[in-house]
């Protein structure tokens, strides 16, 4: 028996992954998307090289993007979500807020994350000065070609800082986790920066440096050694003006003495929050929470990537901050576990 | 056409998800293990509770063993290698070392990785004083159901120190990677040597924390907060003896002063090096290694899971450190795609 196609809620890299190794296994799938593209973060905040391939944006995600709107065996709904969901694995029904009603056999939620808003954050100047932007900003500076200019007057910067955990590891503001690829994001744009304006000095404020597995040598050494660029393990006070510069007033943690040195540009390396949409979707889907919001999974290895509802399967950064490779593969092995429930479903239903 | 068997070459993690993921769609697989039992690093090394999901080794890789070998798709040859490997993409042929010759459409390298050996670290004392051990010798007093005792006499230890980055970002001995998971392992070994002995004290000495993600709550702040485990920012020049006493000396890179304090047992976590065999392996297979040994893996979001040879993938700590977690995500992920190409091959091959 035909299991139906697979449900796959949101485009960003593990959708696109998960939509693509159905297709590729010869299986269905309907992907929803809530935005009226697809590509998910990368495409959607303009991101420029790509941690940790060194691709442009544009060139992978966009790729897969392609890929799967030209693929026969997907079916892409834009511009719209799942309004209701019912059924049991084999056989759930949704409904879309187009009104479209699809059968499916299983469902993968690849809902992915909201970048934290700096807003959140008043005290590190965001907000409030104009030269102090987030990494996306830079991100999009670098993609669209313009170069990495100050928002005020648009002069090339001669110092920039990049202030680490920025809606990360922050108790004040609800945010305990670490969002695992900033640090590595930051070293990369460091490097981008240096690339691009030689004359420019690049700090980086940080905690920790967590730069974890190959990424220590192939950003956080390179970017010391070949690009230059400074490291000063901080704690961050405020960022303030002085009419003409922007200023960072912090302690230095290792010499224990309070620094304050002037910048040009000052870019906060943001976190990834739960999506904003995850109350709603949890409700629709029927499915739990994890207690800082993220959508909850299985932390047992045999049963990786299912949610607390059978037959309701979840991928990438919608269960906690997550590189993008690591999203691909989850949203392939998601595929894979959503593909096997909804044949074994299908296999044992009974013919009405 | 039928593309054959897919070829996995190591029974650990990643290679028992990739053999379920083949099986659950229906595909046969071939497992080739060196060893002779199936299981990898955490069962070969006897591995406690496992991060991050917390269950014990036994039962969850153990579970994963068993439903491999009793899998009517899978195919189990134990205590051999690959000696030949030979073809193209749908038409491999591979002979292993006991003499036996099979097809396969595809392959997967889930070779892993081997434990850091710390006596290439010989200032830091192990192999010269009994009760300095290694984290995996810690897991296996635990896993025994033992307890954690000082080797030397069998005593309960009332002080331990956690040194972290033994055999990790470490020019010195010519490993300048992270480990990626020894951080959290770590913190989750003290928190399991706080439980067995609530009064010992634990003392973490590290470069910087690298308990990423999520793992920043679950691991740091309640091993900190709930477990009281005690974290020393460090530079650890040796590890010695007043006779009685572990002495470990080193700088607080904090405060920038000499500290020096005794232990009864001290425990080197070790990083991971590349297989031992991956050179004969890249040559067996015709694929090229990273330069720090590990098996070299496209970088590309299109290709991820791709060797330098088509048709032969990888997953896994074979490619760099890596966790329980993302091995098996990675081991399905490869598992889809050696499929598609082997499906893709034996479509188009002409009849003979």
């Amino acid at each position: 028996m035909d299991p139906g196609p697979i449900l796959i809620v949101g485009g960003g890299p593990s959708g696109l992954a998960a939509a693509q190794a159905l297709a590729g296994l010869g299986q269905r799938a309907i992907l929803v998307e809530k935005e009226s593209r697809l590509g998910g973060a990368p495409i959607l905040s303009g991101y420029a090289k790509l941690v940790p391939s060194g691709e442009w944006a544009r060139d992978a995600i966009g790729g897969m993007v392609s890929r799967v709107e030209r693929d026969p065996l997907v079916t892409v709904h834009k511009g719209c979500t799942v309004a209701e969901f019912s059924g049991q694995p084999g056989d759930f029904r949704a409904t879309l807020s187009n009104g479209t009603k699809i059968p499916a056999g299983a469902a993968i939620l690849c809902t992915g994350f909201t970048h934290f808003d700096s807003v959140n954050k008043p005290e590190w100047g965001f907000g409030t000065f104009p030269d102090v932007v987030t990494t996306t900003q830079v991100e999009q500076m670098i993609s669209s070609g313009k170069g990495v200019r100050c928002p005020s007057d648009g002069r090339k910067p001669q110092r920039v800082a990049i202030l680490l955990c920025v809606g990360s590891r922050d108790r004040q503001i609800g945010r305990e986790w670490c969002s695992k690829i900033c640090c590595t994001v930051s070293c990369n744009l460091a490097m981008e920066i240096r690339e691009e304006l030689p004359d420019c000095h690049v700090y980086i404020y940080y905690m920790d440096i967590r730069t974890f597995g190959l990424y220590e040598t192939k950003y956080y050494w390179t970017s010391q050694e070949e690009f230059k660029v400074k490291y000063i393990k901080a704690r961050i006070a405020e960022v303030t003006s002085n009419g003409e510069k922007l200023i960072v007033k912090g302690e230095d943690t290792l010499v224990k003495r309070p620094i304050t040195i002037p910048f040009d540009m000052v870019v906060h390396a943001i976190g990834m929050d739960p999506n904003v949409d995850n109350k709603s979707i949890a409700k629709i889907f029927g499915i739990a929470l994890q207690e800082q919001g993220f959508i909850g999974k299985a932390s047992a290895y045999a049963s990786l990537g299912e949610t607390s509802r059978a037959g309701v399967f979840v991928a990438g950064a919608a269960t906690g901050p997550e590189t993008i490779d690591d999203s691909i593969a989850q949203g392939k092995a998601a595929a894979v576990a959503a593909l096997a429930v909804a044949n074994r479903a299908a296999a044992s239903a009974v013919p009405a």
